[in-house]
């Protein structure tokens, strides 16, 4: 079934256009002039029950009438007339069917049960549905330009062993043109547009078994089905086919637009930022990144413990200083730079001395900067790079505009940036690259699980915590009659009313001996009545540093563990670091590692260091709330960290399940 | 003088060639094949003593031999050679010599001491100096050609109306490659090299007189001479000539290579971010801005009070996304954004878009960007983008690569970006774009200046920072018989020796009466003994935040004021904000507003509201400090801010003088 889907997906060869215009001026007449003009050697069958032929082809008034079997039908319609088209295809038994039609999920409640009536109609007939809000797709080396695009009107596409996938339709023809420019081609271009069915995931993962495709880049405005994603991002790093994604929605503006443009769910982009790191896929931040990266992963893996940081050879100093300047603001380091401007930028020396740089032990790899000989005599000014040699990978900044430098390095397979941008962007992306992570283990949750329907006030989402491993630290009381107190302590009341405990006075700190334990007590009860169904009591901890540990339900992209500093000022800042959960106890140190406001517990400039193997343990336990599938959101706030060897206290705990 | 020197330095009419090769191939014959190949219309002395003629010219075998006034002489000799040559423009009074040759103060005392001797010679004999390492200059209008930069390899360069200073020679070729690609070209191109005389400052200021130049750019790696800066920065201003600056140095790695790379202090970028914001430069981040952006500063003026939000026309969905999600990043809101990939991209209804977006009061500019008919029908993409019309500028991003559309918009004038990273930044550096600053008002800080010499120790600092303006708090006291004080209070020994007194065991706190401060300073006088010159004393402050206030003279831009947030967190989070000294109270309390750890004395959920009015007052105060020249560096660290009304108290309190 994969093997048929991909093949009528990448490579059609009996296409139905439904509702080709017999006027090719208009948008649902380009298909079949740009099938046509890009060489299609197939069949195709325009559908049009109001003319014989469509621009000088047999047409037929019904999908009915057209004979034998169909690979592809490209359902050019307005969005009213989609769902019969769609069962028309089901009762073809027509295995992929792609919709050009705006108006469904993206445009509200309607849309979205718009959308899903097609999806329905779809599966009960077999159908996989690529769109809808989709350009179609365009295999370059079959000469199938089966989509709408406008970037089709030029002569020819540039064939390459890269493939696209984009929610974007117009995006399609953007990074193609800008690819052209550079000398570099695709093999496949696929459109997703809304992904009511078919995935960039899922379509990813055809492309890792396509043997025409080297490289996957991914132009992204939403993630749906992650574990589509993961799938495909496990099996490219089998095959060695590195995927690279540019995703929008970074800012919180732009993924509200994401929301209502192709009616996906806003998930965090530190999420997303998360996820793609957590399975191996390396994100970009500049559009052109995307296009120029993909020859520094290929024939690549990704870089164990890597040093941060590059050896520099450049035949311009100024040059040279854009790329340091740009990679120290990545933090990325620079290790050495040599300026050959003096020493000339001869074949023979430039390649000696990128030979040297790419074997050095102190830097993870090699940039080649080149000034005016890219320009005005590019062969000689990239002969040295190219001819280099060395277990670390090189790349290249072409300072002036020198297309044709360019397209000799694409062609010798060296990553060529055009701006020191672009350059630091795609080494700090490659020395962030990760391999994929593991099939997570199974984790025996049972005795947590079993406490989970008594989990909606505190005692009971510490219960559920303290299950996972983090110690608890309060105790159920009766106030009348209280268990024996390492006092002080701290006296909460149990509601699961009352939000705002501290602000409600169901909260009293310090509570220095029995009496008054009892005291506080009565006066809480007086005050909040029934709206109280316990108390708990904890001895006053007092840590060398505050954290705060949150769990949730991403929108998009699954199960997230978030550890951040505690206190305003952490949340000011917003100094807080995400992962994939569940999380293996080396990923919570680098957790721990990477929150700033952490620095204090870490022994910062001689204070009292923390116990962070505690807290590493807490933030592990923490992430096995992902196999409880129905917790949704979780919090302890603050988790006090005490003095090493000491432990960590939960000293407000918060569970929500659905 | 001033005529004559931009006169000679910009378009020389008699250049002499001290060093000219006869063998074309070599870097020293450029300059003779440059300026004959692109028909400099003046005349030329080869200067050599070893031909009779240089590439079939007359050459003379001194300088003394030239018949008649010379405007110009590029240097062309080694290092060595240098100081002779320079003595032979003194001799003949040539108004700007311009040395090619490196090896000066970038490579150390020696070079330092050889540049300073080069300079004395080239003042004594009324010479202006260009470089030493100076890529020469670029008349393009004129003809004038005289540099060594390959760009002058290219057939022709496209004249233009802005001008190029540049530290770096390579740059030279690679902006104006960059530009011609964009159908932007330059009056004058400038590599100012080592600034050893003539800066970029000082080159500015000339171009603000060229009537041939609209708008200044420049590729800095340092910043000398900040006062030329400002003057020209302010004319240009009054003469509506935006100056751009692209600089490097933003990474501290960065700024170190600076150092070594051109002899240059290293200053702090945070610092040259005030300087050029002050002073009404244009900061761009991405290099290519620096070539895009020109037009959307032309014609118009620092905006007044920006709302920080623009509207968007888009042809394309996903390329509007692209724009949007950028300047979400750099905290830009997008106010509207119209996707007219339905309604068509005709002329008429693009311009009719764009009008409203122009017009519109919740944007400060209107963004078109512009899909596919970019590349395939660029007249017919670009024609509403130019017809629009409105109130407020207006700029475009070109989604796919589109040569044509860009050189249309920039004759056209219209600002277009090929990147949408590029685009944003040069919103944001539109929108944080100011008018110069005031020449500073005379400050009278007499008082201040009177107790200078007695503020070696912590009373000193805090006399001076108190006649500035801030309320002191602290007194001196003889412990054995203390004056009346507001117990508790905080005691400190007073030395000019102790670095850390904390840690010395030299501050005490929370003293509740008189006899227990007299038992505490007997303690300190017994543990620290001579080091100790007397004793203050200070109620105990409980405040509701803690501010770092601190000034210092920054090598690169001279006096600058620093407020932050107090505490160990701030301090990890380099929540730090600068700005030229002195400022006015406005500036103090956009400061003020502008570090995020103060956010709870602003009233943070709630929380009680500090005195900022006073906060305010003491930024301003300490600010004063750039009226005392021997100052180098001053601290108060804490600055306790009370609760609202109630001022601030100086914790500690740090002075350095020359």
């Amino acid at each position: 079934m994969t093997a048929t889907l991909a093949n009528a997906l990448f490579d059609p060869r009996r296409i139905a256009l439904i509702g080709a215009s017999t006027d090719a001026a208009r948008l649902t007449a380009r298909a079949q002039v740009y099938l046509r003009r890009h060489g299609f050697t197939g069949d195709l069958f325009p559908v049009n029950p109001r003319a014989e032929t469509v621009l000088g082809e047999r047409a037929y008034a019904s999908l009915r009438d057209v004979p034998g079997d169909i690979d592809f039908a490209y359902i050019l319609l307005n969005t009213q007339h989609v769902e019969a088209a769609i069962q028309d295809c089901a009762a073809r038994r027509i295995p992929v069917a792609c919709v050009l039609a705006d108006g469904f999920a993206e445009t509200g409640p309607d849309g979205v049960a718009r959308q899903q009536r097609i999806v329905d109609t779809a599966r009960a007939g077999g159908v996989r549905l690529l769109g809808p809000n989709s350009m179609g797709i365009i295999n370059i080396p079959a000469h199938t330009a089966c989509s709408v695009n406008a970037v089709l009107e030029s002569g020819t596409l540039l064939a390459g062993r890269w493939s696209l996938v984009s929610h974007s339709g117009s995006v399609m023809g953007t990074l193609a043109s800008r690819a052209a420019a550079r000398g570099c081609g695709f093999a496949k271009i696929v459109g997703t547009g809304n992904e009511a069915d078919l995935t960039a995931g899922e379509i990813a993962d055809l492309l890792v078994d396509d043997p025409d495709t080297d490289a996957i880049l991914l132009f992204l405005e939403t993630i749906r089905r992650p574990d589509l994603f993961e799938h495909a991002a496990r099996r490219a790093h089998a095959a060695g086919k590195p995927i690279v994604a540019y995703k929008l929605g970074r800012s919180e503006a732009a993924a509200r637009l994401a929301t209502t443009h192709t009616g996906a769910l806003a998930g965090s982009d530190a999420a997303a930022d998360a996820f793609f790191r957590a399975i191996g896929i390396v994100r970009v931040d500049q559009l052109e990144t995307l296009l120029e990266i993909p020859p520094l992963l290929l024939g690549t893996r990704p870089p164990v413990r890597p040093k941060r940081a590059v050896r520099i050879v450049t035949t311009t100093g100024g040059g040279g200083a854009m790329v340091v300047d740009r990679l120290g603001i990545a933090g990325i380091a620079t290790a050495h730079m040599l300026d050959t401007t003096l020493a000339g930028a001869s074949k023979e020396f430039v390649s000696q001395a990128l030979n040297e740089a790419r074997d050095a032990d102190d830097a993870d790899l090699a940039i080649a900067v080149i000034g005016s000989s890219a320009q005005f005599r590019p062969q000689e000014g990239v002969a040295g790079v190219i001819a280099a040699t060395g277990r670390n990978p090189i790349c290249a900044f072409l300072v002036p505009q020198a297309e044709a430098a360019l397209r000799l390095l694409a062609e010798a397979g060296i990553a060529a940036f055009r701006t020191p941008e672009a350059c630091a962007d795609a080494v700090r992306a490659y020395l962030d690259w990760q391999t994929p992570r593991g099939e997570p283990a199974a984790i025996d949750v049972s005795a947590a699980a079993a406490l989970l329907d008594q989990a909606q006030d505190e005692p009971g989402a510490r219960a559920v915590f303290a299950a996972l491993g983090l110690p608890n630290g309060a105790v159920r009381i009766d106030p009348e009659a209280p268990p024996p107190l390492a006092y002080p302590v701290a006296l909460k009341a149990v509601s699961a009313t009352i939000a705002h405990k501290t602000e409600a006075g169901a909260v009293a700190l310090g509570i220095p001996d029995a009496a008054a334990l009892r005291q506080a007590a009565a006066a809480m009860q007086a005050r909040l009545g029934a709206q109280i169904t316990g108390f708990i009591a904890q001895p006053m901890a007092k840590g060398v540093g505050e954290a705060i540990l949150g769990y949730r339900r991403d929108p998009l992209v699954g199960p997230i563990v978030a550890l951040g500093a505690g206190g305003v000022l952490a949340e000011i800042y917003r100094d807080v670091v995400l992962r994939l959960a569940p999380v293996t106890e080396a990923e919570a140190r680098a957790m721990i590692d990477q929150v700033k406001g952490l620095a204090p517990a870490r022994g910062y400039r001689g204070m009292p260091k923390g116990d962070l193997a505690a807290l590493a343990r807490a933030v592990v336990g923490f992430s096995h709330l992902a196999a409880l599938a129905c917790v949704t959101e979780a919090e302890v706030n603050p988790l006090i960290v005490l003095a090493d060897g000491q432990g960590v206290v939960m000293a407000d705990a918060l569970l929500a399940c659905d």
